[in-house]
């Protein structure tokens, strides 16, 4: 079984908790972090709802509260490969959990230079990271964050998404052969675009140099606390709400905190996939504990424990807390309304146990945007990046896309 | 019709010749180029066994020779977006011919460095074109040099390779339906990943900003002259024998030429596709003349005309130069053997008339390599990198994975 394991990106959203929830569970447990997420914080002139501490006072709080040391090593694995290949030498990890990606859609949109930024820190970091786990001849697992948004939503009416690998049938002289591909890819943004990239780049290194990867392509993360965060208030995660970083669920549920409108994008017909931290913690374990064999193709899994529509989210939580729904227009170029049905049978195989919408922790989160709604900056809550320069950015709601009868609670 | 064309990479050896032809042909040309490839010969120890003229005196000379200006930026792509896009912005060309790409699979493979610069360096170049373009905002089509190499080599066997797109079925509710795919992408070494990598970023540029883009999947390219570099000394085309970067049958046709037995790695039993430069460029044209109307998708053409063992091109050169034919292990980690079957009847139906082997060309190549064969460093022809550590370097040609008889001409 892996003992140690080095979380890359492990000062962010889902890094964070990931690190703590393994050190909890025994794993000795490293760090690298270049805190750019903290930066892009001071960039967009926003910081998490929760009052994040820095990276040492966590690491010495969690030291305090649970007797287990993380290490910390600040390396920009885009820009700094030697350092990384280094730190692997001096570590020796048994796995790698790789989380250290540009990870908002539409901050990857926001400009040319938003554009660059996120293709170049991706794919190099990626690669960077595979060439060095190659370099260093350890036999190391990768196990990767990707997202449910490299398969785009709804390529072929009536299909369901698979966990990675879909089968096909494909003409061929002898008539029509079935084979597995790996499923077409379709991104809707240049983030998502990255995480295509990366799947060819494990595709090419696992058939290369036999490395074992995992893939976890995962739906929209709600919750902001698991067991281990919520240990210390020095240890709290970070809360997003802003129209760049903060994901759909958790910017309801602040705003029903602090009384704003629901913001729906356009008809709020979009269905996208879920998961609660909570269970991304518990699946980024599973992962680890369950690795591929040598010589096994990339390990792919939907990280994702149920699907709702935009709108149905926005009634739930209308429903809890009380909100005004507004439709908005919609700055993304996407489908206003979607089927989505995906396979996600591996992890249940595995053991988990969903943690759904309905669990109640919803209302947590309302009661943690409550505690922190002095922090917020309603400023921040609307969307300020656009798909391209037709898109409109519609900061009054005036709504020509959505129905013409908007509903409030 | 499109009057002005920027050649991204024209001085490079498919580029020049394509700034040439399309100068002599009435188009306005301007190049970038940060001649990165002539900074590798300087790397690599070794020069095209052709005297290439600085890039300088090629305009002059061209200049006098035709009476057409070219123009000449230096910029490299991959970290210089800025003066891309003010390039763009000065010169408005109609369409762009992209080039600018590392080129070499084995140079891909050399060393953790060259994984990097090859990844950094393509993905990052054609990101920011696209960025570029669009944020120039001017109606630009691009063709993009890509390779065979995308496709691999026979994942299922007896399929028809297509061009770009892959008829498939997949399951749905109401039963199998057919869908067209971009055909799953193989690729067998890093340089072929960003080919792959493109691809993804083609497709997600083309959905989200109408980009109008062609995708070339060039074969193997051999000759080294066209109508246009064949009118001065000072024009004549690069001519790579060494490991790297020659490509295998003007690497043979040069073996041949100095007595150097000609080097099979492996079996010989690789089916490749091939093309010859004279074609290159006139399919080049025949693209920048039939872009994609705006809205359609990236389209794609196999820039092939024939397909052959490399077994059958030693024999062939060793027919007509009289020539040893030697295995040597092969550094690749690629099928010993494999069919390979390519549609290609867009360019034909286009009228582009191919130039095959057996055209007479072949010797074309021999009396330039005879011509310059003083300038060969017979030890740079065998191959220096390798795709694995577990992969042999041979430079006795053992040949534990040849032939037990190897054949002599």
């Amino acid at each position: 079984m892996a003992k140690r394991i080095l979380v890359l990106g492990g000062d962010g959203f889902c890094g964070w908790p990931t690190a703590l929830r393994l050190s909890a569970q025994g794993y000795q447990v490293d760090i690298v972090d270049n805190l750019s997420r903290r930066n892009i914080d001071n960039e967009l002139c926003c910081e998490s709802l929760t009052p994040i501490r820095s990276i040492s006072r966590r690491l010495q709080t969690w030291q305090q509260v649970s007797g287990n040391d993380i290490g910390y090593y600040h390396i920009n694995i885009a820009t700094q490969p030697e350092a990384l290949l280094q730190c692997l030498r001096d570590i020796r990890p048994d796995a790698i959990v790789h989380f250290a990606e540009q990870r908002a859609a539409p901050y990857s949109m926001k400009s040319s230079w938003h554009k660059r930024y996120t293709v170049d820190n991706n794919v190099s970091g990626s690669n960077n990271l595979l060439a060095a786990v190659v370099e260093s001849g350890l036999d190391i697992h990768i196990v990767h964050l990707g997202t449910m948004g490299v398969y785009g939503y709804g390529r072929v009416d009536g299909a369901v998404i698979p966990e990675g690998y879909l089968p096909v049938q494909i003409e061929t002289e002898a008539g029509w052969q079935q084979t597995d591909i790996l499923h077409p890819a379709d991104p809707g943004s240049l983030y998502h675009t990255t995480k295509t990239i990366d799947q060819l780049l494990f595709y090419f290194y696992n058939k290369n140099d036999n490395l074992r990867i995992t893939d976890l392509h995962q739906g929209v993360v709600w919750g902001t606390q698991t067991p281990e965060t919520a240990r210390h208030d020095d240890l709290i995660n970070r809360f997003d709400y802003d129209g760049d970083y903060g994901t759909v669920l958790n910017r309801f549920l602040m705003q029903a905190a602090i009384g704003h409108p629901l913001t729906i994008y356009g008809s709020g017909g979009q269905t996208r996939a879920f998961i609660h931290l909570r269970d991304t913690v518990r699946c980024i374990q599973l992962a680890i504990e369950n690795p591929p064999q040598t010589g096994a193709r990339v390990d792919i899994f939907n990280q994702v424990t149920e699907t709702w529509t935009v709108a149905e989210l926005a009634q739930k939580v209308a429903a809890i807390a009380g909100a005004e729904i507004r439709h908005y227009q919609n700055p993304r170029k996407e489908a206003a309304h979607n089927r989505l049905e995906v396979e996600r049978g591996k992890f249940q195989q595995l053991g988990l146990n969903p943690t759904t919408l309905d669990a109640g922790l919803l209302e947590e989160v309302v009661d943690i945007a409550r505690r922190f709604r002095e922090r917020c900056d309603p400023a921040r809550i609307l969307p300020s990046s656009r798909w391209t320069k037709d898109q409109q950015l519609d900061s009054e709601g005036t709504a020509e896309t959505a129905p013409a009868a908007s509903v409030a609670s």
